[in-house]
């Protein structure tokens, strides 16, 4: 319980309006999209610019109140999870301006509760492309996907959020603003802090702007839909697309299991007697695109996939990302818990990863369906199950100790997107060396000394 | 001096032969490209693997003897330069091996000491790209290329070295390997130490391995030469370029006095009596690279060039390119002393930067040079001059300043893609800010707390 006069502090930094101490506020941002307990915060702080932001972290540090900062709460790694240390939350959304869009240069700077898909329609506007697209931009902010270095759909040949991300400027735990790269495409002055901060999940500074790079926007794009009645196929497919020298904006796996869930929330016609189905886009310069296409559909043709079918117009192509779109979703509905993953492999491990999920599956018999970002080589298998049954839910954890393992051994990652958070923590020295987790908490103490920032994320107490 | 002891030590780890301590071959270590006195290193070690290496900077730590590590020492910022403290060079030529070209998951892993161009070229032998090409590639090494994010005429449409590395291991000051990244495309396994080690010049630890990404290559592209009667039209048509959402892969500029200098060096043909030049390339798709072209064509007449050379083949391409490549070498024929700079802006402020640049070279009477990566907003304003002319030094030191000035008022950075090294730490407070600089510093305190690691560069001594 924070004392009365330390309330008051924050309510003159912020406001009353923008202090929220009611239990049933304090609830409200208690969890994130991660399957993990909740932990209710002592207060809940909402800075509306820069000197309010400075200041309430400022407060925080010198009380020893460990600050989470929160946009939407849609990482799925519990990264905004309070601590248990009367843990105060503090919220951007009343940090939500794009400060500029800079046509010229290609460049925006942005507040770090800007939303992700307001963002990205504004620089539409405008001519431009803003290209990373994580499931949740709808509602995720500019600043929680740097802070988890998001990913999504456009991956595999756009990248990912900390490509986009030119500079910053940061708070460092004393309230102090550290400024990282720069307005211009090239920026070697000082250490690449803006490259740290990229999945550093709030555990290394507050940010307050973020400057992000724009590119002209591809001027086609194709979409299309292939059928498998093998699972095996539709992986090797994957493999074949790459190993011909074109790299699709979008290249998606959606295995039977999920397809039959999407097709029961969404209608959309999917072919949920298919083992499988990729979804492709191919976009750039109008005859790249047809060629691009061509060359997709022939490999695509040559390992065997049952049908073929090419969007043919804008209101085919949206059907189909939205059956894609709604994976998620869909699989939610299931069961009443969700366990989502984001193990990852080199794009041509994808095949045995399939095939090893699919044991495991068997093995642990756990319901799971899978889709993701097949391109990248980031699947995610997706867990349904009910988490007050502790026997099944146990042996949901072994299976996601397994496919972690099988992930590792394909040469692989634990987390591709979601980041690491609470739930993965554990896992990170099997995947680096006791040396890196070391080197990680020492960076992390002296910028921190009173662990403060987010504690219990990433190199959570070892 | 070092002890005889201490150097029978490194002896036994690296062998006799790769141990150099006569005072010649010391010397030949003492300095790097920039112009900055040199420092003659206590020794020379070259580690020919991985053992051996931890072993030797396990040595180095126990007995405070600083360590720098040394590629080809081509790098303009001093960042090669040993310590005055019993200094160790450690030279990465003995790793030098190329240990994975993986064409279907498109990366390669690499030892640091490899050759940047022949790294290039093994790649481009298997129909694969690496795209940063850094001005030194024909010797620099990719171990420095990473320590210094070392950019190059591509940058504008293919980023710089740190773009490629999608993980790498290394060694902490104990000699134990942190692994940071993957071989996945998408990787969020802890913090993203590989993009903190991209510009850290050796001062956070010592590369083991480096996986890079790979790409396919441009099926096609186009070069070309456009003449100016004056400076600003020049830089108005980089502006104007970019304006029109064409990206080429390179977009270089030339002045006047640079051209007279390679003309001078390489009698390739350039429009001495033209007031600058730009080298134009544009890639991709045949069809997009025509109609990039004729866009770029468009609005080059628009702004008034008075001249468009586009080059009719291979050969023609070659030379245009040869005379930007010989730019440096031509200049620094000119005087005993070459002062390189790469203040760099963004884009737009082109037109403003060269002019500055003329003025403050007026104005401190002192010769400057212009060329660079005018698409990327990095120009390389160059000053031929004698440092021994202390009064001609300290005017050129005084031309300095105020170019970074400029950059700075005109929201760019103080280097672009040289590094801060020994010679920029001054100026990093101005750009940055204290609490920067601090962070910074508790950073490195943190993870080498006795400054062995390269001291003296990029936050030194402050």
């Amino acid at each position: 319980m924070l004392s009365e006069s330390l309330v008051k502090e924050f309510k003159s930094i912020v406001g009353d309006d923008n202090v929220f101490n009611a239990e049933a506020d304090r609830q409200s941002y208690s969890y994130d999209s991660a399957v993990l307990e909740p932990v209710v915060p002592a207060l809940v702080v909402r800075p509306t610019n820069s000197e309010e932001l400075g200041k309430v972290i400022a407060l925080c540090n010198e009380n020893n109140n460990p600050i989470t900062v929160r946009g939407a709460g849609t990482n799925l790694s519990g990264g905004t999870i309070p601590d248990k240390r009367d843990g105060i939350v503090i919220l951007t959304n009343g940090m939500n301006k794009i400060l500029e869009i800079n046509e010229e240069d290609l460049y925006a700077v942005v507040q770090p509760g800007v939303v992700t898909a307001k963002f990205a329609a504004e620089v539409a506007k405008r001519g431009l492309f803003y290209p990373p697209d994580p499931g949740s931009q709808a509602v995720s902010t500019i600043g929680g996907n740097v802070a988890e270095n998001a990913g999504g759909l456009r991956g595999l040949k756009y990248g990912v959020t900390k490509d986009y991300v030119m500079g910053l400027d940061f708070f460092d735990v004393n309230g102090e603003l550290v400024k990282t790269g720069s307005r211009t495409v090239k920026c070697v002055t000082g250490y690449n802090l803006a490259g740290l901060m990229a999945a550093s999940e709030g555990t290394l500074g507050v940010f307050n702007e973020i400057i992000l790079k724009l590119t002209p926007p591809p001027a086609a794009s194709k979409a299309m839909m292939a059928v498998f009645d093998d699972v095996n196929k539709a992986s090797a497919a994957v493999a074949g697309i790459i190993a011909s020298h074109v790299v699709p904006c979008t290249l998606e796996f959606i295995d039977q299991a999920c397809m039959r869930y999407i097709e029961d929330y969404t209608k959309a016609g999917l072919p949920v007697e298919a083992a499988a189905i990729l979804l492709i886009e191919v976009d750039g310069h109008p005859a790249q695109v047809e060629d691009e296409a061509a060359t997709v559909v022939k490999v695509l043709e040559k390992i065997g996939a049952s049908r073929i079918q090419v969007a043919k117009d804008a209101a085919e192509k949206l059907k189909l990302w939205e059956a894609r779109r709604n994976a998620l979703p869909s699989l939610a509905r299931a069961r009443p818990t969700t366990v989502l993953e984001d193990a990852t492999v080199p794009r041509s491990q994808i095949p045995a990863m399939v095939a090893a999920i699919n044991n495991i599956a068997k093995k642990h018999n756990v319901q799971i369906g899978t889709f993701g970002h097949a391109g990248d080589g980031n699947l995610h298998p997706t867990i349904m199950c009910d988490k007050r049954d502790t026997k099944e839910f146990h042996r949901v954890e072994e299976a996601v100790d397994e496919i972690f393992d099988t992930a590792l051994s394909l040469k692989g990652t634990l987390s591709g997107e979601h980041g690491i958070g609470m739930a993965k923590s554990k896992w990170m020295e099997k995947e680096t060396s006791r040396a890196t987790i070391d080197y990680s908490l020492n960076m992390k103490k002296a910028i921190d000394p009173k662990n403060i920032l987010n504690p219990g994320k990433i190199i959570a107490g070892r």
